[in-house]
């Protein structure tokens, strides 16, 4: 998975200029190579803790957020998109 | 940032076959559009607090996380690469 971090930051060029206005937002990827297969995913739980700690730092609406998660024989990718509200900075 | 999911899935696709020993393996992507600049990053204490919340499932040693992260203008990636060690679920 070499490349992703450059994949990013291009992705994140491509979208300067497109929008006028610029919406805070914050995208979390898990991905998850199993060598062994056949256990239980803690992927799905692993979802709400990591949006309880985001929540420690910024306010986040239940509907701004997405969640994808697929899981395939040898890997699984959980995907959070979240749209934070202006100002969501915690005081 | 739409695609990222496709570009996760056809690199995890492309290593298929390229590695005899298959490793398990974590990657958690952090990426952060911001509307507002200035305003101090709280991703470097995210990376802590994520990495507690996935040593509650899986054993993960210090030496196993390579971390990289990137400010920009406008958005900031957190990159934590995890290798996991063999029967790494906590029971």
């Amino acid at each position: 998975m070499v490349g992703l971090l450059d994949y990013f930051r291009s992705a994140a060029g491509a979208q300067k200029g497109s929008a006028s206005v610029a919406k805070e937002r914050l995208q979390i990827l898990v991905a998850h190579d199993r060598a062994a297969r056949g256990r239980p995913s803690y992927l799905p739980k692993l979802e709400q803790e990591i949006l309880a700690v985001i929540r420690k730092y910024v306010e986040v609406d239940t509907d701004a957020v997405s969640v994808t998660y697929e899981q395939e024989e040898s890997h699984e990718i959980l995907e959070l998109n979240i749209v934070l509200p202006e100002s969501s900075a915690r005081s």
